[in-house]
């Protein structure tokens, strides 16, 4: 396995950030400017159509180093941001767009091309976070949450399930169908996030994606409001949800 | 209407604790013990079977004096606390404990029970409400909330619905057959609380009773446990809810 490589640095409002590539996998690693030794990780999937850089993934990496003293990363998923598409994603992405435009449900097409993007993407995680955890200023054995929405909790879920170093996780809005089998499998504190008023995962659905999970400690938010309304109030309860979880697990009161 | 007499005065942990009476309601006022000139008030109502100083209302109350600087006030329900019961309240009462005894479901009388309590409490906030904006560090006008669990939603549901002066509110941990009528006449910012495995409120009740608010800015947060487990760091939670909602109403950031 390759080792992290970084390839860009910038700085401000106290947060360094660092591009990296790991092999062919373009990330994006966010830290406390003034130094965070062994600080706490959260690894932080973005949704699909967007990439590691999006508004709202450099918004709530901010939020979670200057508010928490964390390190946050990202990596762009398999098709996404810096990453070439497959013969494979440009079918599945015509099919999206072909289902939008004939007013058809998108869900069965996001169901199952996630599903196949999660397949590339969980290993490609965990190669990640072994090449993280190498890096002095994280180490091995530090606590590690993940926080990731829509295509972000369908690549989360089975990763999650298959990686015991992931203690804290943040999911939400997404179908159950072929997450709620990994679900039973998570046991750990999660939080999940549900829009009312969703116009593509029917309630009920969503409902059930968070019954699914087997953890004693859940917590569903669930905010009245459309698909792409969620408000950014959430990015506060994810960041005391991190707290609670990732800075207690090093011994330090939340 | 009478007015206001406050008949007792401590203070510990910046908090100044007020005992008052309105005529035969006895209350408490908790403020920032610094003064809070025309700070924000929440009223807060308390759980069936408890009184005004229960450790869930003086704990909630010091985390919204220290923490967002308001105001906080909560009377004994009618036939708790210092009250008196009348025959209905021990026929009632005498009713619960037989269910209780006997395995069956408390739910139908907690609803009938709490439905004559609210009739009897509505008009009793009122007038504290009143009363307390007499006073010169509150003052009319300004920002108001509501925080009531279980029985303190069966009054505070009703209350809201009929007083325009409350703008912000936090329910939770009820039966949606009285209640989602004047749900659905509220349309102020709720946060609602729900356990996902009460074992009084079904499930779908509590999510019921939850739709059934018209407000556009509405959030669900329901936990993994039992009726009696609420998160301790639900108060957290409800104390952003209002310092989002109630310091905005005057203009300063939250």
């Amino acid at each position: 396995m390759n080792s992290l490589q970084f390839t860009a640095e910038t700085s401000s409002d106290g947060v360094l950030e660092r591009d990296f590539t790991l092999g062919d996998i373009p990330g994006v690693l966010w830290s406390p400017a003034s130094g965070a030794d062994r600080a706490p990780l959260v690894l932080m999937g973005h949704g699909g159509g967007t990439h590691k850089k999006w508004p709202a993934m450099t918004g709530r990496a901010h939020r979670l180093v200057t508010g928490c003293g964390f390190h946050v990363a990202c990596i762009d998923a398999p098709g996404h941001g810096d990453r070439p598409r497959t013969a494979h994603d440009e079918r599945e992405i015509a099919a999206l767009y072909r289902a939008r435009e004939a007013g058809e449900p998108e869900g069965p097409i996001v169901v199952r091309y996630n599903a196949h993007l999660a397949e590339r993407a969980v290993p490609e995680w965990q190669a990640t976070l072994d090449a993280l955890q190498e890096l002095p200023e994280i180490g091995a054995g530090g606590p590690v949450g993940y926080f990731g929405l829509n295509m972000g909790t369908a690549i989360g879920v089975p990763l999650t399930a298959v990686e015991p170093r992931i203690t804290a996780a943040v999911f939400g809005l997404h179908w159950p169908d072929v997450l709620a089998g990994p679900a039973k499998q998570i046991s750990i504190p999660i939080a999940f996030m549900l829009q009312w008023d969703d116009e593509h995962i029917p309630r009920e659905s969503g409902l059930a994606l968070f019954d699914a999970f087997a953890s004693k400690e859940k917590t569903l938010h669930a905010n009245a409001g459309r698909h792409k309304e969620l408000p950014r109030f959430e990015s506060d309860s994810a960041a005391h949800f991190f707290a609670r979880h990732l800075v207690r697990a090093v011994g330090s009161p939340a």
